[in-house]
């Protein structure tokens, strides 16, 4: 595609280096935007540079935070006895939207996968140990996507808290509501017969 | 959806603010752009807001252009006897990408519309007029979108240039290559009929 323009081409190539934004959509935003007035397009780079100039890790969960300590971290209501392990900041934040969980969180920052050259070293595991050492924390919540690599960090970890006197357990793997039986796969119907519950439990947040 | 950071919000705010993109695409480019190194969301910033603020409008046909007189007006090797109406720079960017035309452009920056409040004045219209005052232009092509709206410009223009020595013509409707015959729509298929080309026609850029 040729431009009339150098900026209009600079600015539909930076869009289109997004994830999923081809070279049509890029320019669709653009002229978006060129319809718009200068501050708007100005407070929109603003919004987006200073995101990523200013953003810090919290030093606790490592969760992206405005602060040193994420709000998460410092909130006195949140249960720290109860820590939740994910594998980035977008699982903190689905989580965080279900409402039901008020303890706090560890942000792992990806899982152990050796054929992208991600080992344990890679993710914040050190640190992880580190805090159930501190003897607070009474239970670790794994809440890792079920696939190999997911399996393998969910060993690795658990391994690794072996010696320390904390209760590991898992987000429960089933049929998800909504979903239809016949089209679920046969390992999670397999599991899912296999780690029944109690009715009583199932109409729990029904 | 709530976020772990303020800053993280203003920048999916922003993006969100975009046609076609939700607060969940919005979160992956922000995650996407989290990723990249600084400097990167720098350049990115920097490319969306000095297009916005650099841009200018052509004197001549009023496309987008980085200077006074864009690069099609400026170009010596294009046939100025020739001037392509068309709605927005989106076209002139289509037609540029088929390689096929060689004359100007002159951008109406819309077209009639009551409902939308845009009448023949919101339009550049009257500089059209005054270039084909000046006697250079032979040729007036409509490159507009066969909509009622469309059609109404389209006569509305060929009104006002009816006292002026100017040839003017439409692109051609008709069945597109690699179009179904059946599913083309009636009006279409029977005006496709009506106005049939010489076979020799036919074969031109096949």
């Amino acid at each position: 595609m040729e431009f009339p323009s150098k900026l209009i081409e600079n600015a539909v190539k930076a869009f289109s280096q997004m994830p999923g934004i081809g070279k049509k959509t890029a320019l669709r935003l653009v002229l978006h935007l060129l319809k718009q007035d200068v501050s708007f397009v100005e407070q929109f780079g603003h919004a987006v540079v200073t995101m990523r100039q200013d953003i810090m890790f919290c030093q606790t969960c490592h969760n992206i935070s405005d602060t040193e300590i994420c709000s998460i971290c410092t909130n006195e209501q949140r249960d720290r006895s109860t820590v939740c392990i994910v594998e980035n900041m977008r699982d903190v934040i689905a989580i965080e939207n279900t409402h039901q969980y008020s303890g706090v969180y560890h942000v792992l920052g990806g899982i152990i996968s050796p054929i992208d050259g991600i080992g344990p070293d890679q993710l914040h595991i050190a640190s992880l140990i580190e805090r159930v050492k501190e003897g607070q924390i009474k239970e670790i919540i794994m809440a890792i996507s079920p696939t190999m690599e997911g399996d393998t960090t969910i060993f690795y970890i658990s391994k690794q808290l072996r010696d320390y006197s904390v209760n590991i357990t898992s987000i429960a793997r089933g049929v998800a509501f909504g979903g239809e039986l016949e089209y679920v796969d046969e390992l999670t119907l397999a599991r899912s017969i296999a780690t029944r519950i109690p009715y009583e439990n199932y109409l729990i947040n029904r």
